[in-house]
């Protein structure tokens, strides 16, 4: 987001955007009828759907110019490879392979395309998601729609959120915060380094994310709202409550740029057997995943260390 | 759109929309390698692409307020079912079924999202398909971005703009202009009538597509951006020429509405075999289509009657 102010809200009721996600779920649900058995529709990562035996994974992520970037200073092409990152992200958190993008670009008078579409493109390379088609409007603001369609290799379910059991180990694949410490160095006018990559090319996890899967993960969800907000996310998806002994920041970043700061897009992921998936992880060249605590019967409690988690991150001001 | 004003170009190239989707096509096409023999990507109404067998057809259509739509005459409901219409209109040009549905709502604060919502609702259930995912977002304008995957039913391969030859009919599945005239008329204070109705609510010709792939049409195209920008469209992929001696005007509606009003949805398709078209047509209950003329070999001819045809339509102000 392009101004990362962590707003705690009360810690344990969703605001504004949760909230507008759930009176869509009524609605859309209303008009579809009975959902298929296995198919999984609007409230998690992303969908799942049964195409005559095939199943596909399906996201959708926007990237705005002055809401999810500050073009004052990043490129139009890190909001086009922002979309599509957090796109593919979301496919990542369920342990789905990305194959395929859709692209709609809004576009007011004189938006260098080439430029955007080039961070798209990027990005496509990147996650090996080719764009394979597209719609070109014009608009007020510059608007990258990203949808994305992905598959997932053999039988297992996809990892959903709502997957962790008390007891359960909680890790997250790297430290957090970079992207928001990245966006106040750039506002301060140093334009490199690590902080700064992290801000204008954050990575999409999705190796970590197909690992995890076959390594039976509970549940899992990508950090792209903020740390804070998106665990709560999974634990109220999950029907648990959580006590983290410790949070991984990243050098340079603050405790608050960590829990709030958002679009780090490293996955949280839940598991029975942490050593399983530090192992399959290992196996595949990945880094070791972070310990945060444990999973709790009890949905009430929410903590870390001693105080309680508030929900901290970005929501858009909606209903 | 909101302002259709038929725009002519010149008669024999692209304008700036055109241009951008072909530097669009080059940018993501060297980024994304070679194609899948049999895939289809970016250029036509949809891409087809290939699920370990099982074909997938892809579309994404935005709906922008005050580009597509005049709030002060229509509603965010008529916004939300003409931003799914639009995508799945896309599939039907393809001789595809929409089957799954993904939607981005861009809002401004107090945006009511369940009047907006509603009428994507009410389209998703019209058309059948679904809105199994999405995302929200604060904009500066309304802005309703809709991706949908379809399926082809059985072997035979979708239909592309790009297959008419010389000799093969033209038809259009229902008269045209009636959505710019409707525009027209709720500009002008009237709120109901079936002008009204075919621009607050315009059909996707799902049906008659499906039927003209199963009768072998050469190539199909729907009138989004007007009649005659998608018949250049049709025969510019296709490498042929045309001749009209006639087109089906609304009741109600000017020639330049039908010429160049756009957003009437129904379906151009060009076919060696118009009898058995029509036919197959009537046995699915489907009206008549009307017969506009033939293709003719030489590209540069582009006639309506005894005069060339200019591109009129809606082409975004773009590059």
């Amino acid at each position: 987001v392009a101004s990362p102010k962590p707003r705690p809200a009360a810690s344990s009721s969703p605001a504004g955007e949760d909230r507008a996600i759930g009176r869509l779920t009524q609605i859309m649900g209303r008009a579809a009828g009975p959902r298929p058995a296995g198919d999984l529709w609007i409230g998690d990562d992303a969908a799942v759907v049964d195409a005559a035996g095939q199943r596909l994974v399906l996201a959708t992520d926007a990237a705005v110019a002055g809401v999810h970037a500050d073009l004052a200073v990043v490129g139009l092409d890190d909001l086009g490879w922002k979309g599509l990152t957090a796109a593919v992200s979301d496919l990542g958190a369920m342990g789905a392979v990305p194959r395929w993008a859709l692209v709609t670009f809004g576009l007011p008078p004189r938006t260098d395309l080439d430029r955007l579409a080039g961070g798209v493109a990027e990005a496509s390379v990147a996650w090996a998601c080719p764009v394979v088609g597209g719609d070109l409007t014009t608009a007020d603001q510059v608007v990258v729609s990203v949808s994305v369609v992905g598959l997932l290799d053999g039988p297992r379910p996809a990892v959903t959120r709502a997957g962790a059991v008390g007891g359960d180990t909680l890790v997250v694949t790297g430290p957090l915060g970079a992207s928001a410490a990245g966006l106040r160095w750039l506002r301060a006018g140093v334009s490199d380094g690590p902080l700064v990559s992290a801000h204008r090319r954050p990575p999409a996890r999705l190796a970590a994310g197909q690992v995890a899967r076959a390594a039976d993960a509970t549940a899992m969800i990508d950090v792209s709202d903020g740390f804070s907000l998106d665990l709560h996310r999974l634990a109220d998806a999950s029907g648990v409550g959580f006590v983290l002994d410790d949070l991984p920041v990243a050098e340079g970043a603050t405790t608050d740029d960590a829990l709030g700061g958002g679009e780090d897009y490293e996955l949280i992921i839940a598991t029975g057997d942490p050593d399983a998936l530090a192992a399959a992880l290992a196996a595949a060249g990945l880094p070791a995943p972070f310990v945060l605590g444990r999973c709790v019967d009890d949905p009430a409690v929410r903590r870390l260390g001693r105080d309680d988690l508030p929900r901290l991150g970005w929501e858009h001001p909606i209903g």
